[in-house]
């Protein structure tokens, strides 16, 4: 194997896998985003490191072909999973593409990693059956389909949705949700200082005011069982935080 | 911290996080369920190994509390993340109810297993912008809304739905999904031995027959980006295999 398209997870050093670790610590070439650890990055002693924020989506893609091609230890190092819009299927298209052998190492998804963190179940038996999960800036600059939306049941998780909060909270209550439906922003959740606040659809884009991205919001019942676990990971001393 | 709630991942003992493994090393106590591996179970060298099966969860959540109470490092290892469709939420409940301190620690769901294991990318710029993850059969016993599912956009993830396939691609078509629509089936994603079927809304029932439960559905165009994934997999030498 010479390239390895790997999650980084949310930022923890903790919650990286154990095979992530190693490969990282093996690389001769790392080209790891800005969301990673710098922790994390600095296991990689004997590596090349280079920050991906530098370059363009095609400048890593041949990158990644140019050194895997010439058989070195090649590590892409992504925050969170590389395919929940991570864009890992492009690099992956790429390496595929010029006959470059890969291996792909899945990460802890920000998104699983909200219970832990941010003490929000995503799913909870009889409180919601279903997630659905989108960005809040389409690819493609259209504009959410906010009338499905409002009647899609269960939790939303919405990234990179803080700097639109405004609009997609406003516009569910147009669409039919109401305006008291629980709803949380997490701000930094990829990195240390997670911060969170609670309110309901009416509020959230104000209470959500000052918080950095990047950002997950989540909207539904779940974010109403959110309080007591966090009170116990409070209590708990922090290990979580 | 006495009680950990720990993802172990999909079953690959490289997929599980850095702090689980410390956790499972440590425990005094380890509960664990059917689908974790039994290499990570092994690690709990010193403790009193408790397999979830045989008990019910009012039994497990009792376990927890009562071990918990006596201050011994107790771990419950779930497989995939514990709070995506894992009841992760009650044994919390129970735990905050009965005043005892906890820590949960986030694993690599099935969900974000998928690409790696099974080269499918559940988000691709310009082919899917939104994720849908549900369960085949509802907590409660109630039919799916499949009118509502057939216009929802993007990726389609049905967890637990193999047994219903044939029910669910037929009335998804009804209600006017694309017979032609890419559909797949990933047995055993949480196993070693990883199984997958590629086919359309209209054969997947067929397609999938013989495979084994556990599996996981998945609905929609970025099943057609698999293949090339899939091969390169393939080609690396089933380091994903």
């Amino acid at each position: 194997m010479t390239v390895a398209i790997v999650g980084a997870g949310p930022g923890d050093p903790g919650l990286v896998t154990v095979r992530a670790l190693e490969l990282v610590r093996a690389s001769e070439i790392l080209v790891y985003d800005r969301l990673v650890s710098l922790d994390l990055v600095s296991q990689a002693v004997g590596a090349t490191r280079i920050a991906r924020e530098s370059l363009s989506q095609e400048e890593v893609n041949d990158l990644l072909v140019h050194h895997g091609k010439q058989g070195r230890r090649v590590v892409r190092l992504k925050g969170g999973d590389p395919f929940i819009f991570g864009r890992g299927a492009e690099e992956v298209a790429a390496l595929a593409a010029a006959g470059v052998e890969y291996e792909v190492v899945p990460g802890l998804s920000t998104l699983t990693a909200i219970p832990g963190l941010a003490g929000i179940p995503l799913t909870a038996r009889g409180v919601a059956a279903q997630l659905t999960v989108l960005t809040g800036t389409s690819g493609d600059g259209r504009e959410l389909d906010y009338e499905r939306l409002a009647g899609t049941p269960g939790t939303l998780v919405v990234f990179m949705g803080l700097a639109r909060l405004e609009t997609i909270a406003d516009n569910l209550i147009l669409a039919g949700r109401s305006v008291d439906e629980p709803a949380a922003v997490i701000s930094r959740l990829s990195l240390p200082g997670v911060e969170r606040r609670i309110g309901t659809l009416g509020t959230i884009a104000g209470d959500a005011r000052g918080l950095a991205s990047p950002a997950v919001v989540v909207i539904g019942d779940v974010v109403a069982h959110a309080s007591q676990l966090q009170t116990v990971i409070e209590l708990a001393g922090g290990a979580n935080a």
